[in-house]
C-alpha cells in the first residue's frame, strides 16, 4: 500500500517515541519483561507488535514502512527501574539506519556539569533535543527539581527543545505526573520548548491548562491517547489552541507501531490537524529538514537513507 | 431585536464578571496587551469583542443591549500582574452608568484592618460583595491563606458574598486553583456564601465534589464554560444538584458579551437552570431588588436607570 | 418478579457496602439526620429508600430481595463525625439475619497492638476484612499515613483485604481522597488487595491510572456512580482493564438499595462485566464459598440462610 492509498491522507508520520529492539533497549524491563508489556499494551485495548516480540530490527522497520512512519524518535534514558539506554547507543541505531531515527540525549542530572557537556556532546553528534524523566531517575525527582534548572536553563539559552516525561508511569507514585512542576518550569523559561510526554495523563484537564496558559508547552499524550480516561479532550485540544503544539506517538513497544498509527488516522481529526500531529508540529520542533525554514522538503527525508544521524537531522 | 424573542427565553441577563473599557481597566493587562488578550479569546474558540477593541463603553453598553444583558458585574483588583482597578474606580463606573453595573470591592489583604474598613465603606456605598484573588496579589497567596481568614470571618458575620478568583490563570502555577484550598474556606466559614470564580477550572470534577458537599459554594465557569475540558460537566452540575448556585459570566473583554450570551441560550440546560444561572441566582446571592425578599421586580432593576450606584443595589 | 426476569440477568448482587438500619447504624449520623441523608441522595438524582426512611429492617430485607441483592457487606466504623459501629455490633446483624450480610472490621489506627487483635478477632469469627477510613478518624490522616503500616503489613501477610474511604466526603476537605496516598500504599504493599470506596471520586482519571498501574487496587465508585462527573470513565475501565477489579456497592441508605440496583442493570455494561461487578469479583475478593475455590455454589450462598455469620463467611 502506497502512502497515498491511507484514507486520503498521504502525509507521512514522525513518531516522536519508540523505543526500537536495538542495542542497549533491548536490556531495558519492556524488552526484558514481555509479559508486563504485553499486559499492559492489552490493558490499552491494543495488540502487541509482533516485531516486539520478535526483538526485531527488520520486522519493527517494514511495519513502520507500512504505517508511513518515515521518522521515529529514539530517546536515550537514565532509570534504575526502566533500565538505562545510552546516548552513544542512540547515536548508534541513528547510524546503523540512516533517516529512520532521530536521536534525543540523556542526561545524569546529578551533577550539571557533566550533563550539560553531555548535551552539547550529543547535540554537536546530530541529536535534536534532551529527554529528562525526574521521576525515572535513580534518585527520582519532580520535573521543577532545582538540579534540574541548570539543564533547563542551558536548553533554554541554545534553543534545545526538552521532552519532560510527566505522565503515566513517571514515578515512584502519581505525583510525578501532577502538573504544577511542569506548569513551573515552563512559566520559569518561557523561551524553553517542553514537550509533556505521556500527556501528563491522567491529569488531562490540568496539562490542557497548563498547555491552554504556557505557548512553549506541546503535548504527546503517546499510547494514553487511545482511549485512556479523558482522550477526547486530548483530541478537542489538538482540534483547537493546541493545534501546533499536539504530537503523535507510538511509545513503541508500548503500542504497536502500525495498528496505533491506523487507529489515529481514523480519529476524528480535521485535515490539518493530522497533518500537524503526525509531521509538521515534530518537524519544526525538531528543526528537522522540510520544516519551516529547512531546506528539504519532507519527502526527500523519508527518502534521504544514505544521510547519517549526525547530519540528518 | 426585543428580549422575547430570544428562542423563547425572555429572562435578562446579569453576567456575573464584566470589565468595561472604563477608567482603571483601561490600564489592565488585557486592555494594554491587546494581542495577547485577543489570542486568549481565540484559543477558547470565540471571536475578540469589537467594544473591546475599540475601547468603547458605548459598543459596549450596546452588545449588552442586544445581548440581553442588563446588569454587569464590576469587580475591583488589587493585582501586580493583571493591573489594579480601584474601589472607586469601579464606583464611578457604577454612578455613571447607573442599573447598568454592581461594585464588588477588592482589598488589600496584607493588611487586616485596613481591609475591613474599606470593606464596610465600599458596602456602605452600595457595594454588593468582596472579590478576593488569592494567587494574583502582589504576594500571592492560597485561598485559605491565614491572612484572608479574618476577611472571611467578616464577611460572614455580615452576611457579605466572596467571590475568590481560584481558576484558569488564578496565580503563578495550576496549584493556586487546586480545589483543597476552597474545599478549606467554605468548611471553616460555613455561613459565607463563596463564588468560586473561574469555575476552579480545569479541576472540574473536583470543585464540583466541593461544591456537592459545601452548599456554600457557587460555581461560576465564566469563560472556561466555552467548551473548554469539562465544560459538560458544568452543564449537568447546573442543571442538578448546582441549580441554585450556578452563575453565568462572560469575563468580558476575555470573552465578548453578545456572543457568549447567545451561545450560551442554545445550551441545553432546562428553562429553570438557564433563568437560574441568568439571573436568579445571582440576583438572590447580591440582594437585588426583585431577588427573593426584595422590593421591586426584576424588570425594574433593568430600567431603573436613574437610580445611582449606592441606592441601586 | 424472578431472578430470572431482570431484563435477562439472572445474576444475583453482592453489593459492598450496606449500612442497615440496625443497631449502631442507627445512631449514625446518616439515620440520626435523615434531612441531611436525603438531601444527599437526592443531590445524587436518586430517591430515599422507604426503608431508610422508616429505619425498618423488614423493608430493607425486602427491597433487597425485589432488587436481587444477595449479600449485603456491612462495613464497622470508627469515626466522630459520621459516627462509630463496633465490631461485636455488625457481628451481631451478621448472626440475626444469617447469610445476608458479611462482615468486615474496622480499627483504631492510633494503637497498632491492639488494632491487630481486633482484627485477628473479627477475622477468626467470621469477618471478610477491613474497613479503613483514614479522614474519617477522630484524628483524620491520610491512607498512606505511618500509624496505619503496620495495620496494612499484617492484612498483606495474611491475605485481608483492606477496605480505605478515599473518596467523596472522605475527611475534613478534598486532599483526604488525593489519589497519591493510595498509590503509594498499593506500591508499599503490593500482595495487598485494596478497595477504593467511593472510588477515589472526584478524582476520577487519577484513581483509574492508579488501578490501571496497581494490579492489587479495586475500584468501588459506590453511589458516585450514579452520574457523578467522570462516572462515565468509570464504565469504560468495568468494560475494560478494570474488568476483575470493580465493585458494585449502593452504600445505603445514602442510595437506595432496590432503585439503584435498576439503574444499574441498564447500564451499557458487557454482561461479563455485569455479572463480575455484581458479584463475581467481590466473592473472590472476600473469599466467599461459589467463588473460585469455594467450595459451594453462589446460588448456594443467596440461600443458606441457615448458616451463622461466622461460618459463612
Amino acid at each position: 500500500m502506497s502512502h497515498s492509498d491511507r484514507g486520503g491522507s498521504s502525509a507521512p508520520i514522525i513518531d516522536f517515541r519508540v523505543r526500537p529492539p536495538a542495542r542497549g533497549f533491548l536490556d531495558m524491563i519492556m524488552y526484558t519483561s514481555p509479559a508486563r508489556r504485553d499486559r499492559f499494551t492489552r490493558q490499552l485495548g491494543l495488540e502487541p507488535a509482533r516485531s516486539a516480540q520478535a526483538r526485531s530490527m527488520d520486522m519493527l522497520l517494514a511495519e513502520m514502512d507500512r504505517a508511513g512512519v518515515g521518522v521515529g524518535v529514539v530517546q536515550a534514558r537514565f532509570s534504575d527501574f526502566f533500565g538505562s539506554v545510552s546516548n552513544d547507543d542512540v547515536a548508534a541505531i541513528c547510524r546503523e539506519y540512516p533517516g529512520r531515527f532521530v536521536g534525543i540525549a540523556a542526561i545524569d542530572p546529578t551533577g550539571r556539569r557533566a550533563a550539560i557537556a553531555e548535551i552539547d556532546r550529543m547535540m554537536a553528534a546530530g541529536f535534536r533535543g534532551v529527554n529528562v524523566e525526574p521521576g525515572a531517575y535513580p534518585v527520582p525527582m519532580y520535573p521543577d527539581d532545582r538540579r534540574l534548572y541548570p539543564v533547563y536553563a542551558h536548553c533554554e539559552d541554545r534553543g534545545i527543545p526538552v521532552i519532560i516525561m510527566a505522565g503515566g508511569n513517571a514515578g515512584p507514585d502519581v505525583s510525578y505526573s501532577f502538573p504544577v512542576h511542569v506548569d513551573r518550569v515552563a512559566g520559569d523559561f518561557p523561551a524553553l520548548k517542553i514537550v509533556v510526554s505521556h500527556g501528563g495523563w491522567p491529569w488531562v484537564s490540568e496539562i490542557l491548562h497548563v498547555a491552554f496558559r504556557r505557548e512553549n508547552v506541546y503535548v504527546s499524550p503517546d499510547m494514553y491517547l487511545h482511549e485512556a480516561p479523558g482522550w477526547e479532550d486530548y483530541l478537542r485540544a489538538a482540534n483547537g489552541f493546541l493545534a501546533e503544539r499536539f504530537l503523535y506517538a507510538s511509545c513503541y513497544p508500548l503500542a504497536p507501531v502500525e495498528e496505533y498509527a491506523e487507529w489515529f488516522r481514523r480519529l476524528p481529526l480535521e485535515s490539518g490537524t493530522r497533518e500537524r500531529a503526525l509531521w509538521r508540529n515534530a518537524a519544526a520542533l525538531l528543526g528537522l529538514p522540510g520544516s519551516a525554514g529547512a531546506a528539504e522538503p519532507a519527502t526527500a527525508i523519508i527518502q534521504g537513507k544514505e544521510q547519517a544521524c549526525r547530519d540528518w537531522p
